[in-house]
């Protein structure tokens, strides 16, 4: 499978109000932002290949369609988008981009937590949606790049006190010192062909039953 | 010194063409540009202290007023403006905005990569600036949160690191047990004053020496 180009991007758009009860006005407000954003993404080859509701069912969905974009088209609070994004997208980030006219800070800051790769505020013209669409994947790599390093990093240290706490029950255990010991937590995660930091994990796990 | 209210924020303005070498046409657009900025961020309630060239003065200048936000507006290629932006603010991290035309990706790229919290392309109207500026303030104080996170994981790994050698080389040079050579550094650490790892590194700098 080779990576899309980016100008075939698969998108799906989810719509936090589904257009039910909503007065004449708003209804009128919604179809025109729809309309800016459809036209925008067609006009800018992009695909868009479902156009969803914000309910349960929408992890199930993206989990299926495996879109290399999400757009989120919410006229005030996102927060209950959000949170059905944020489960559909746990496991399997992806970029979101995000049309709002909501301006609280609160909302800014729950919506970058939940991996909002770009929060646009009354910014939905017809002619940017590829720009901003352009930064939002831009800044997903990178951002996606940061937690690498940093579950990364997280996990090195995490290892290291393992394996550090393991080979001194090694070491008390069987009076070694602590080369010795090493080296027998080593041989034994060779033998299991487990990676030494499990075998310290196990290690530990014996310990504690004890 | 009390954090400064949203609606006082003071704001430093760095333009990438000093107006020189321009044509009618370019000319009168980036005055529209200008004013569109300005009053954008006059009628939000920011305060703009200083409207600065891109030149090797900025970072000098910035070091000076210490703005609690930076906004460039660069019609085209803002990379010449970028380089300066990186040195006043390598020491002291400050949410930067970016207003451009310019939406080649490696563009955007080199921005983010800059520290940039905003790119945004041809978005720059007088009521959206605000909330442009929110998002990005937002957005600079998480990502702010998420570096000094990884700085912090990668310096205690880098430390542990350190402390495991300078014990071996403990060990070996007065045949100590592992227990006794980390006691030794501990002590070692507290008569000078100074952390484990700052004592253990000085045990590898004279090992070094030997």
């Amino acid at each position: 499978m080779k990576p899309p180009s980016p100008r075939t991007l698969r998108i799906v758009v989810v719509n936090s109000q589904a257009g039910a009860g909503l007065d004449e006005h708003s209804a009128a407000a919604q179809s025109r932002r729809n309309a800016a954003l459809r036209i925008g993404l067609l006009e800018s080859g992009y695909d868009i290949v479902a156009s969803l509701p914000a309910d349960i069912f929408l992890p199930g969905r993206i989990a299926q369609i495996q879109p290399d974009m999400i757009i989120i088209d919410s006229e005030s609070d996102a927060r209950d988008v959000l949170e059905h994004i944020v489960i559909a997208t746990r496991d399997e980030p992806r970029p979101i981009v995000l049309f709002t006219d909501d301006q609280t800070e609160s909302s800014m800051d729950a919506a970058l937590a939940a991996g909002v790769s770009a929060y646009i505020v009354d910014g939905l013209q017809a002619e940017r949606v590829k720009a901003v669409l352009d930064v939002a994947m831009v800044r997903f790599r990178r951002e996606q790049k940061l937690l690498d390093e940093l579950s990364d990093t997280r996990r090195q240290l995490a290892d290291r006190k393992l394996i550090e706490r393991a080979k001194g029950v090694v070491m008390a255990r069987h009076r070694l010192s602590e080369e010795e010991a090493y080296r027998k937590l080593r041989n034994m995660a060779m033998n299991r062909k487990l990676k030494l930091a499990e075998i310290a994990q196990r290690v530990l796990d014996v310990e504690d039953l004890l």
